[in-house]
């Protein structure tokens, strides 16, 4: 047999175990340091009591034959599509229609799956920094060409975003004809508004585009006037897919559940994209655990929002103690206001790999360096609001007495 | 952008809408008829009450701070894996290491999704008939070539099952790369030997061919002589990827829960397979919510093995009370043994959906019409042993005194 050659390019996924084996160099040279943990972006707060109320329920209905479920609808079930429809769509004038939605086991699945649908001959653009899981699916999927010098796919498009446009890439000259944009931004905390927003739909109605829109922390969202949702953007119908998840905003990263809109709008001359990833799905997936679907419809119940509310507010809260922090400490600091994440610039003539070592050793705190999120994050370092609150305080002290 | 144009090969299934809007037709013009529906592959029974206990156990660690639990480890939790690892394979003198086993939302994800691993240039052999995912996922993965007028993808190696071959199709004499098999069969219920499977590990390692083996149906063995893992065959780890599932064996077709078999000894040149998958997982996947993997868990307890069993025998006499019903009833029979399902051969000049029609009006039974499974099946019919067995019975008595 041949093999998909393509995964031979892939360098393995350094990040997260470089930081582990240093933090574990560090534990073993400094048994009784206290290390406070920031750099994950996994939730910590316990799933809220409407949602175990719900699964206890379903598991019940499982033992008994009357009530027994086998194979779930393939696009979900319809109690948990509509929960969808009314309250992230309706309740923000946005019609999606029922087919429109698309249950599954997580965002990341339907990101990395959504390629299936697509030729491999697209132009894919992405951000930088970035989720490498964009990157790394497009590289599998022979879209991305040969890796460059600088740490850069040949073939791809970078929208670079850096401090002197605020984390916003601009649109770029080439044509794209995948565009990854996350909002609000993993790793920068970054949220965009309707008019920059605008720019993207225009530009991938006029190119023929698709935008793979990654809204999976617009649960965080606190301002007014950041939009929860691409199809808060006139004209986004005919050219973006949304990916939105349970995890961060529900506590779901252990639960595993996700949904992706494809509008029927959005079309490749005649051919429907939602056509396309309804058969995707209804030949290489099998649907979604009726017990957690009806954790997830949960979610939406009065009590539910409530809980869930807080749970969010208590990871915003860490976020913002980070970000004044670390402002008091004189960093220059983004994010946050709409997102679990706070990205700051290192000290002038650091690189984040070099501040990674200097705060362990300094305040016993881990973080995330930037340049692990693509090489546009050189020089910048991600923490999150993820920990518990006691920490984050004891954290953000620690940092601030360290004069960096 | 540029769509994928594979998907545009595909034809919608209409197999089960046809069923059902044949079905719903008599229906309405016979509303007084008790109709029993013995064509779907979808368990009926209720989970074991250790499995219920489990899943209410891990929801309420899910309501604590202490014991909550975040992203699942993308390979599969330890404590699934070992009992896998346990009473899986080494029970059959078979040993697999854990980071050969992959846990997964189900094996219809993994036996798609595998074609991800492989280049696109690879010469696939299938059944027929089939269980239809392993045909669409490589139409839409490129590797079919075009639909020829007998129902056939003109780049596929067919490897034709029928009463000739006893359903066990011979070796073919091109050189396939990748070889579909699935064993208990579906949906001819036909459980292959050691012996038989020697001869197509034998061939793939000849050949450098990878078999993926779907062993779906294991659980429903009852022959000796009969593996339950290709694995128990000598070679075959140099050859085999393995596919399992709860979903027929724990009645988690609700659930969703399977696992998939790479050894680490199965390679391409100096590649070995189980990184690129395990690449393919931690890049497109996201592991399974940790509430499912210990209900799966508690399927290998003591009491979880006992009431799993318990199930299995109830569907197993259904199957066998079919299977003899019709051989009284003067049919051809295959199937049932090892099996949920019973293969049949409708009376001579029929087709299968001639056969359909005719049983629905003379006895309103529902069945699987077997030319839904590919060009091989055309005159053969399938039941399963997945209904009640109050109607099970019901169900031969009516086809007995139809008296086709």
């Amino acid at each position: 047999m041949k093999i998909n050659e393509n995964f031979l390019k892939l360098q393995s996924s350094y990040l997260f175990s470089t930081i582990g084996k240093k933090v574990g160099e560090y534990s073993a040279a400094n048994p009784k340091a206290q290390i406070i943990r920031l750099g994950i972006g996994d939730v910590t707060r316990p799933l809220p009591s409407e949602v175990i109320d719900s699964l206890h329920k379903a598991a019940d209905e499982m033992a008994n034959e009357e009530t027994f479920r086998g194979y779930p609808p393939e696009q979900g079930n319809d109690f948990l599509i509509s929960s969808i429809k009314e309250y992230d769509y309706k309740l923000r004038d946005v019609n999606i229609d029922e087919d429109e939605i698309f249950i599954s086991d997580g965002a990341k699945s339907d990101t990395g799956n959504i390629g299936d649908i697509f030729s491999q001959d697209n132009a894919v653009a992405v951000c930088d920094p970035i989720y490498p899981v964009y990157v790394d699916t497009n590289v599998m999927a022979g879209r991305s060409g040969e890796l460059t010098n600088e740490g850069k796919w040949s073939k791809f498009i970078y929208l670079d975003c850096n401090q002197e446009n605020d984390f916003f890439p601009g649109i770029p000259k080439e044509k794209a004809d995948l565009i990854y944009l996350c909002f609000p931004n993993n790793p920068t905390g970054m949220a965009a508004d309707k008019a920059y927003l605008k720019k993207w739909v225009d530009y991938a109605n006029e190119n023929s585009s698709v935008i793979l829109y990654d809204a999976a922390y617009e649960g965080f969202i606190t301002q007014d006037n950041i939009p929860h949702s691409i199809y808060e953007v006139q004209g986004a119908k005919t050219c973006a897919i949304e990916f939105r998840s349970f995890s961060k905003t529900a506590g779901f990263t252990g639960v595993r559940c996700a949904y992706t809109i494809v509008p029927k709008e959005l079309k490749c001359g005649d051919v429907s994209l939602n056509s396309l990833w309804a058969r995707r799905q209804a030949t290489k997936f099998n649907g979604v655990s009726y017990i957690t679907q009806r954790a997830a419809q949960a979610v939406y119940s009065e009590k539910g929002r409530a809980q869930v509310m807080g749970n969010i507010a208590y990871y915003q809260n860490n976020a913002k103690v980070i970000s004044e922090g670390l402002k008091e400490a004189g960093f220059k600091v983004w994010g946050a206001v709409n997102s679990p994440y706070v990205w700051f610039k290192v000290p002038q003539k650091m690189t984040s790999w070099d501040f990674f070592d200097l705060m362990l050793e300094k305040t016993q705190v881990v973080g995330t360096p930037g340049s692990g999120f693509g090489p546009a994050g050189e020089g910048y370092f991600r923490l999150t609001g993820f920990g518990s609150s006691a920490k984050t305080l004891e954290a953000v002290d620690r940092i601030k007495n360290a004069r960096f």
